[in-house]
C-alpha cells in the first residue's frame, strides 16, 4: 500500500499506478517502511498491507464481507496455517483474501466470469494469488469431482448454500467445520436442517449485532446509530 | 488431538495420555486420519487441531477469550502471516496461539509465573510453541526496552491497558493496529481517551451482542437465552 | 395488596387470606397506607396494588406477558381512558388487567374454560372484573357477530392471530390499532402479509432486545446474563 | 383530530384550525367519526386521538420521548387510573400527556418558561389539561415543600436526576415506583448509586435494543437499519 496523508493506492510489487500527483512506479522488491516518488517528485511511504484495507481497496462487484464477519468466520472455523479451504461465491474476495493472508490454501468458485476475472484482480493486489485458486464456475456442478475428505473449511456465502451442505460429510475431513453466511431466517432454516440431516454436529447459527460506543464531553453511551444487520452465520462440524 | 466418541484428548506429538480406556502413546510423526491405540487396543482417531478446540482443551488459568472475540480481533485488525504481535496478558494463551495458527509471531507477557507455565504448555500443545514467546513479566515495566516501530499489532487484555496503548505509536509500524478488549465502560473510556490523545486513528469501539437461533417444528426464533456481554473492543490504527 | 416484610399477598377487598401468621380479613372499605392483624396479632401493611405486581400475584395458566411487553403494547397502541379493547387470548389476563387499569374496556376471548375461570379470578384480585369481560370462547368463531367499528385497539396473541387480523378493518374504528404477539418468525410474517393484504398501514414489526446493566466497584457493563427473546410485536393501523 | 388523506391535524374542541383547503372550525361537542366541512367545503373526519398521535402532533422543545420508551415507563411502573405522578422535566410532554390519558393525575416540572408553555398548549390538545399540572419552576428546589407519601410514581428526565432520586422515599408511598432515563452511562450510574444508598429496592437499569423486522419476497430478517440507543431506563421502589 502506499499512503501520503489522505491518498492510500492499493499497488502489487512491480506494478503502475496514476495518481494526481504524479505516477507511482512501484519496485518488485519494495518493502515496507520505504517512500517512492511520483514522477513529479511527491512521496509516499509504502505500508505493509492489513486485512480491514482488502475491504476499502479491493474492486468490488458486489458488497464485500466485513471486517466483522470475516473475523467471525477465522474465529469460529478456527482458520490457520495449512488449512485447505472451499469457499463460494467469491465476490469481490476479501473472505478468500483474509484466509489465505491466515495461512489457507483456498479454492474458490465464482460462477460469473466478470466477478471471477476481478476476483483474480483481487487476490494479486491482496498478494495471495499463490494462495487462492479462483474458479469461474458453479461449485454445485462441480462438487461431485472434488476428492472425498479433501478440505479442513467449507465456506458458503451463496443462494444454494443449503445443496452445497450436503456435500460436506464427504468433502469435509473428520473434525472439519463448515460456515454459510445467510442473510434471511427462510434460507437459514434450509441450511441448518440440511446440515442436521447430513449428520453434521455442534450446528448452530448466530445473528450478530453490534454497536459503535460513544465517549464524549458529556459522557458514555451506545450510538445512537448502530451498526445494521449483515447475515446470519451458521457453523456446523463433521464430527 | 485424539477422538473416540465423546472422549477428545490434546496431546503433542511424542506425548503420552492416560485414559480411562488405557494409554495412548503419541508418535512424533503422527499425522491427521491416523489411527492410535491405547495400551488395552482401543482406537483413537487422529483429528488435527482446529482453533476452536484451543479454547476447549487448553488448560485454564482464568476464563479464557471465546472463539467469537478472538475472530473479532483477527478481523478487525487482520491479522496474517508474517505479522509480529505484541500480547498482554497471555492468560490462558488462545489469543496469542490463535494469531500464531495464523501465520503470526507473538510476543506474550503474562505477569503470573504460574499462569504463564501454563500458557507454555499451551503453546506446545497447539502447535505453536515456536511461534509465541511467552515472557514472564510485567509489559508495563519492559514497554520502554522494545523496538520502536517493532511490531505490525498491539493486544491488549489487562487492567493497564490504558497506559499501554499510550506507546502503540512507538512500538507500532506505520499502519499497525491496537485492540484492547476490556469488560467495563470506565476502562474502555480511558482507553478510548488516551489513544486519541497519543494520535492514533480510527479510534473505535464495538461492543458485540450475539444471539443464537432456534428452529425446531414450530418455527424459528432467536433462543430465549442470548449469549452474554463479554466485554468492549477498542481498535485505533497508527496512522 | 397486603404486606409483611417480604410476605406480600394479594386479596381483594371483602376477602380473606390465610398466612402461616394467621388469617387476614380484609374489610370491604380497606385503603392503602392502613394496617390490617392477622387473628394472631401480626400486622400487615395495605399497599396500592400497581401493574408490575398482577405479574407476580396474579394465579398463572401459563407464561404471562412481561411488564415491559406490556408497556411495549400500552405504549405503540396509546392505551388509555375510555378506549374499547377487543383481546384475545386472556392467558393469565395481565395484559387485559393492564389495559383496563389504564382506563380501557376490554373485552377479553380465551377459548379454554379453566383459564377462563381464572383469568376472572385474576380480574377481580386486579380490581378490574367490572372493566374486562372475559368470554368463555373462541374469538375466531364469534368475530362476525361483532359489531363493526366497536373497537379502539385488538390485541391478539395467539396462535390464529393471522386470520384475526383480517378483521381488524371492520372491527376497528378509523385510526384504531391492531398489536400482536408472536413467538416466531414464520407466524410474524403471517401476520405481516395479512394486515398488508386488508390495507392496513403503517404495519411493522419490532423485535426487543433488554439487557440489564450491572453497576459495581469495578465499573459498569452490561449484565452477562442478558433478558432473553419474548416475541416479536406487530403493530399496524387502520388508516 | 381531523383527517383527510394524508393530511391531519390536532385541534382540541372548539378549536379552529387553518388548512390549505381552508378554516375547519371545531364544535365544543364533536365526536369521533363526525365529519367537519373546511369554509370552502372540503370534508375531513373527526377521528379519535391517540397515544402515538401524541409523539407526532405535539408542538415540540426538545427531542420528545418515543412511544416505545413510554410504554416501557407506563409498564414497569404499572401507570394506571388513579395515580398520581411527579414528573421533572416536562418537555413537549408527552410522557406526562401518556401518563394522564391512562387514567394518572401529574405534576409536571419545566424549568424554562417558554418550553412549559408549550407543553401546557400541548395538554390542552392532548386534552388533559385537567390532568397535569404544568409547573414552571426547578423541582430540584421545591422538592422540599411537597408533601410527603403524596405520589405513586416519580417519573424523571433531566441531567439533575441523581439528587432527586434522594427525595423518592419521602415523596412516594409505600411500593410507588421511580422512573429514571437517562442518556449516559456514568449518569445512570450515578442514578442507581443514589437509589441504593437511600434504600430503594429492585434497583435495575435496563437498555433497549430494538430491530425492525423486514418481510418481502426474498425473506425474513432484521432491517440492516436498526433503532438505535435511547437511553437506559432506570427503575427502583419504595419498599
Amino acid at each position: 500500500m502506499l499512503v501520503r496523508g489522505d491518498r492510500t493506492y492499493l499497488v502489487e510489487p512491480g506494478g503502475e499506478q496514476g495518481t494526481d500527483l504524479g505516477v507511482l512506479e512501484v519496485p518488485e522488491d519494495v518493502q515496507p517502511g520505504e517512500t517512492i516518488e511520483t514522477h513529479l517528485g511527491d512521496e509516499f511511504q509504502v505500508r505493509r498491507l492489513r486485512g480491514p484495507d482488502l475491504f476499502h481497496h479491493f474492486e468490488r462487484t458486489g458488497a464485500p464481507m466485513v471486517p466483522r464477519d470475516i473475523g467471525l468466520v477465522i474465529g469460529e472455523t478456527g482458520i490457520a496455517r495449512g488449512d485447505r479451504v472451499l469457499d463460494t461465491g467469491t465476490g469481490t474476495g476479501v473472505l478468500a483474501a483474509s484466509m489465505a493472508r491466515a495461512g489457507a490454501s483456498v479454492v474458490s468458485y465464482e460462477r460469473d466470469p466478470g466477478f471471477a476475472d476481478v476476483a483474480r484482480e483481487n487476490m494479486k493486489l491482496g498478494g495471495v494469488a499463490d494462495a487462492v485458486d479462483v474458479r469461474t464456475d458453479d461449485l454445485t456442478e462441480h462438487v461431485g469431482d472434488l476428492e472425498d475428505s479433501s478440505f479442513d473449511v467449507l465456506t458458503l456465502d451463496t443462494g444454494d448454500a443449503p445443496s452445497l451442505v450436503a456435500h460436506a460429510p464427504a468433502l469435509l475431513v473428520e473434525g472439519g467445520f463448515v460456515a454459510v453466511y445467510s442473510p434471511f431466517v427462510e434460507s437459514t432454516r434450509e441450511v441448518v436442517e440440511t446440515a442436521r440431516d447430513v449428520g453434521l454436529s455442534n450446528v448452530r447459527t448466530r445473528e450478530t449485532i453490534q454497536r459503535e460506543m460513544q465517549f464524549d464531553d458529556r459522557g458514555s453511551r451506545p450510538s445512537t446509530a448502530p451498526v445494521g444487520h449483515t447475515g446470519y452465520l451458521t457453523i456446523a462440524r463433521n464430527v
